[in-house]
């Protein structure tokens, strides 16, 4: 007896189920998407190492899956490196090609690769699965599919409006209300740190913020007295810890905070813009939240700053993300592209969705009807009428042998279709079908257009 | 400046209307299966190498892209097996996972490894990307998508009716006419090859019969011979030569000269069964020709074998095939598991599409007007019914920056948007808006309920 199959940690299987409530939730958001006027595109699921090597930092770069070169692939190593055997080293000779870490590195080599085709502003959106070599736990596998949708070549904050109103309609579509999308801005990040004189510890200084909820106020000036924040900049930060309030209240206090940093300045009136403009736009089922404590992305954001946080009731931190990004094509050689974008997390919104009871019964797709099979005869005078039925989308099928009729209603029941049909010899004379209801128990013989009428 | 990015070769970028087109045969593909009872299933990218390797002869183990362990994989393999230098050798020891090299032997794994929770007859469909390190050429890439279709735990010959029921109702929504669905099946060319005495000589004589399109009768014969075939039993295998006429004139040929031959009867008596009940429940699109040169996967088919051809008028060749086989999952120890199924050739129905201008216009997701951005309050003006325009499905969206007219006019054409709004002042303070149309340039001023209907 073989040891039974399996499949490598961090990777999934997903039955028919797993399968049409992921597909209800990707539709969800590519309608939206479109709707919004971006247009899909797809990149390969490997790109040349060099695209890929170096984009990420070191750790990024460990966790990329590598493409082992194809033949005789170690006769391409000389003697004195192989002599070494040093992994780091010989990856680099063995391996040309790895599998994407993300859709954004790819994205921006899209771009630039084919910068002579494209219409800008560019406005796109990606849903194709990534792989990274990551420890897998529970909820972090080592593939998984991402969502992006990002428009480059325009620094309009119209485009941060859309992104806040574009989370806003696909959760509403989803039935996913109380979400919260938390907006900062990368500048006033920065003003704030001009502000307190701690302009070199921008990064240090945003991460103790980004605990506040977590560890508290006293907290998070410990930990910035320990990186070397002065008191007196502690002092000046003071307004932060009490920021309270709506949105307008929470401009209000960054302006006479921020009135000494033009960076900052900046940032609030990006901020009132969007804030204000939504405001008057209205969601439907989400809201906007000013959230300075926010610093998703710091190494690459450099305007807005998205996180949209689940309902308060389930316990899952964000699902999703995104920004504005000065630079995004200036690694492959195109400068001065701006752009902007955003992210769903579609595992997290999987269990959101689930835990919440939210997926419609119509997202997982099956059969209406399962025909009994008596033998031959009957069987293609059933197929007879599964054909008209496919012809009006009514999904049909026949049971394949003329098994007991126990193991077929079995099959009906297991498989979860609601209704059988049966049809044997005396159905056949009187050119009629007996639909029996799988859940009710009831049965009544109807003609063939009653049945199209029941079933459709 | 650095080098222009590029991606590996034998795989493609898909743009915005590739990826529509894609997609427009995809789903009409999903949707018929899902109309037949077939659900789907997904499994992950890359499998544990000891899944994948040995199932497709030494030439397919070649062809497998293999995963570089991550870490320091080197200290794994022995100092002695290391300093043969030897890349088949070394493979296995740094490389544990491997991209799938087709949908059929993941879905064996999938089937033995949930046995336990499917419900057999498992109608299952599966349309995710496949990795081969082939030599890339015109047609063929490394990456491309397979679409299959299978039923396994049941030997009925009602599920290879379906399929070529399935297969004629994919291509008619298509819109693809003159499609010929060609069969035969494994038990004929085993009974052909019994009586005329070259039962040892099956896939020679195979080889040989699967040519007589291409090199006509004399140079099969000659190949046969070559390959040590009789000539009492070339002589026993005239008939074939001249095998015209249609399904049941065939049928009738291959009974007088098959009837010494018990499996060939059973081949004959299959065909026979799927034959006639095509016949009674006719197809919309394609026709069913038996065709007993057709020998493509014999290794591994039992019954039935398929074979979609394009239409004459392209030259194409297949764009599906499948068959039966009688144990799918016996390589990971689940015997007697029949299984039949059929794929769709992706590439090549895209190709076939594009030939005959079959794609519809509405395949190309795109947005149906482009809002001019005079100014940030009339760009208020124009997100307000561009929101409840989107609110009713209409695809919409605003130029994000107040360009020049010409380059915003601009904008709409190269991305084919057929309308442009225009609200400017004048527009605001009727509350109305001006519709041009980009074809014919006709333009005229339209209240918003008017806008909604045109473009609704």
């Amino acid at each position: 007896m073989l040891k039974k199959p399996s499949i490598p940690k961090g990777t999934r299987d997903f039955n028919p189920e797993e399968v049409s409530r992921r597909n209800y939730i990707f539709s969800t958001i590519k309608e939206t998407f479109s709707l919004y006027g971006f247009q899909p595109i797809e990149t390969p699921s490997f790109e040349n190492s060099e695209t890929l090597m170096g984009k990420y930092g070191e750790e990024g770069d460990r966790l990329i899956f590598k493409i082992l070169n194809s033949g005789d692939y170690l006769s391409k190593v000389d003697d004195k490196l192989y002599s070494e055997k040093d992994s780091n080293k010989i990856t680099a000779k063995i391996s040309e090609k790895a599998l994407r870490y993300d859709l954004t590195v790819p994205f921006a080599r899209y771009v630039v690769q084919h910068q002579n085709e494209i219409t800008f502003p560019f406005k796109r959106y990606q849903i194709q699965p990534v792989w990274r070599a990551d420890r897998p736990q529970k909820g972090r596998f080592r593939e998984f599919f991402q969502c992006d949708a990002d428009v480059v070549g325009s620094t309009s904050l119209w485009q941060e409006v859309e992104f806040v109103q574009l989370y806003d309609a696909v959760f509403s579509k989803l039935g996913l209300k109380d979400v919260t999308i938390k907006i900062n801005n990368r500048k006033i990040l920065s003003g704030i740190a001009e502000t307190i004189g701690a302009e070199d510890k921008l990064i240090d200084f945003t991460v103790a913020l980004d605990k506040l909820d977590k560890i508290g106020e006293e907290g998070v000036k410990k930990e910035m007295r320990e990186k070397g924040i002065s008191e007196d900049a502690l002092q000046k930060l003071q307004p932060l810890f009490s920021f309270k309030g709506d949105n307008n209240e929470k401009l209000s206090l960054l302006k006479n905070m921020l009135i000494n940093s033009n960076l900052g300045m900046k940032g609030v009136e990006e901020l009132e813009f969007i804030t204000k403009n939504i405001e008057i736009l209205a969601l439907a089922a989400a809201s906007l939240q000013i959230d300075v404590t926010l610093a998703r992305g710091l190494n690459y954001y450099t305007g807005a700053i998205f996180e949209v946080s689940a309902p308060a009731e389930v316990n899952m931190g964000s699902i999703g993300g995104g920004g504005r990004y000065d630079d995004l094509t200036g690694i492959f050689g195109l400068k001065d592209m701006s752009g902007v974008g955003i992210s769903f997390g579609l595992d997290r919104i999987y269990l959101v969705l689930e835990e919440l009871n939210l997926f419609p019964e119509t997202a997982a797709e099956n059969s209406k009807a399962l025909f009994i099979n008596f033998g031959e005869k009957e069987a293609l005078y059933a197929m007879k009428a599964i054909n008209s039925l496919r012809k009006v989308g009514v999904k049909a099928e026949l049971y394949p042998d003329a098994a007991k009729m126990g193991k077929q209603m079995g099959y009906a029941d297991k498989r979860n279709i609601p209704f059988t049909v049966l049809a044997g010899e005396k159905e056949m004379e009187a050119q009629s079908f007996t639909l029996k209801n799988m859940k009710s128990g009831e049965q009544s013989e109807v003609t063939y257009s009653d049945l199209e009428k029941h079933l459709r």
